[in-house]
């Protein structure tokens, strides 16, 4: 019995399997287009199935159907920092904006739609979605710090790193995916650092993490080559202690 | 003819008068309620005249008082970063942030409505006047490093900035206004100078302005005191040169 039965043109799936198939050809939509091009007719012949058939698992349409693939994409991105708390912070910190910055590369048009706003299928619970993935990231951050009970200052910094971090996405999906990933994802962590050390100066708290984090960088790693990169820059700064 | 005549009880407004009238009432109403939470009959009471008075001079609505009078914030925004160009750049940052964080304080409840978003007054005009303050506040950023071209590096370090105290202004406002105004002014010039200061050690135009920024700073100014808080931080950190 070497030879196996031909596939079937056609497979009948269960309701699971057909409504994950909807959702992932929405994705791919939505990831690609501002969410005005996207009809439930492009989703259907996305998915090679009719309409009706659209509707019969997402009787609210299009924004039903929105909605589910926003809140797809959000588990994916708060997966983005969950992160071994293993390595360095730097390094952890790559790993996670590796993966975060690949999500927004592989879905820009509908990221900057999204972050952007103003879209029609906006509504509170989009926004309550984004506002949780942005949540969940800080939570993440904060888990790394390896702070107990982290105080106002230290969670604002993580909080403006966050939306600095969305700033740049935009900025960097505008400007044609310049600069390459990689030196965007360092160059993202070495700000990462430099808030905390500026709010290391007014936080004990924050100085703490600092002191701490530092510890485990290497030489050889991201703090380090910043570190002599920016020493030299501040020579001149020396009359100012 | 010492005794003035009695001022009228009601004075007949010009057009233009009428229409500040009501878009100044709007705008206080606005500022401290979400969106959903006006109604024309609001604006008529607020502005004591009739709800068919405010339809003359807004026949769009509510939808139309929004614009108008997110417009009219916008205006005022833009103006916060002009900033005449004289002492250094931490001083004229922390003017300009006076002026921003105080609209930030005046204006709270619709600050947060309007930049966490989803509401049912935001649509893509309403994002694209935001958009345009962002934009401004961007421009006359870039006008103080005195940069005559200013690059892609030095362009997304302004923007990143502009995120994160966005950013930080809604933290402030979810987390009761702490901490004081001044405190959170001085805290976000600081993470100006470190962002500035990390993308410096990959840009040369940024290691410019970093450098020329520097020689106008004086030792007791902000950019000395950070300095001072945050070298002792850093000592550990000699090992990683």
């Amino acid at each position: 019995m070497t030879s196996a039965a031909p596939t079937p043109a056609y497979r009948r799936l269960s309701v699971e399997e057909r409504r994950s198939q909807l959702l992932e050809a929405a994705l791919s939509l939505f990831a690609h287009r501002a969410p005005e091009e996207v009809s439930l007719d492009d989703v259907a012949e996305a998915a090679g199935v009719s309409r009706p058939l659209v509707y019969r698992y997402f009787p609210g349409g299009k924004q039903q159907l929105y909605e589910a693939a926003l809140r797809s994409a959000a588990e994916e991105l708060e997966h983005c920092f969950a992160e071994p708390p293993q390595g360095s912070l730097s390094e952890r910190l790559s790993r996670a904006l590796d993966r975060y910055l690949a999500f927004v590369d592989q879905h820009d048009t509908g990221f900057s739609a999204l972050l952007q706003g103003g879209s029609v299928v906006e509504t509170s619970r989009t926004t309550a979605i984004v506002d949780g993935v942005r949540r969940a990231a800080a939570e993440h951050i904060v888990d790394h710090l390896a702070v107990r009970d982290p105080g106002p200052r230290l969670r604002m910094t993580v909080r403006m790193w966050i939306t600095a971090v969305e700033g740049a996405s935009l900025s960097w999906l505008d400007g044609g995916k310049e600069p390459p990933l990689d030196e965007l994802r360092d160059w993202l962590v070495e700000q990462f650092v430099a808030m905390l050390v500026a709010s290391a100066g007014r936080d004990p708290q924050t100085a703490d993490v600092v002191r701490a984090a530092l510890a485990l960088e290497a030489p050889d790693g991201a703090v380090g080559a910043l570190a002599r990169r920016v020493v030299p820059l501040l020579g001149d700064a020396a009359r100012l202690l």
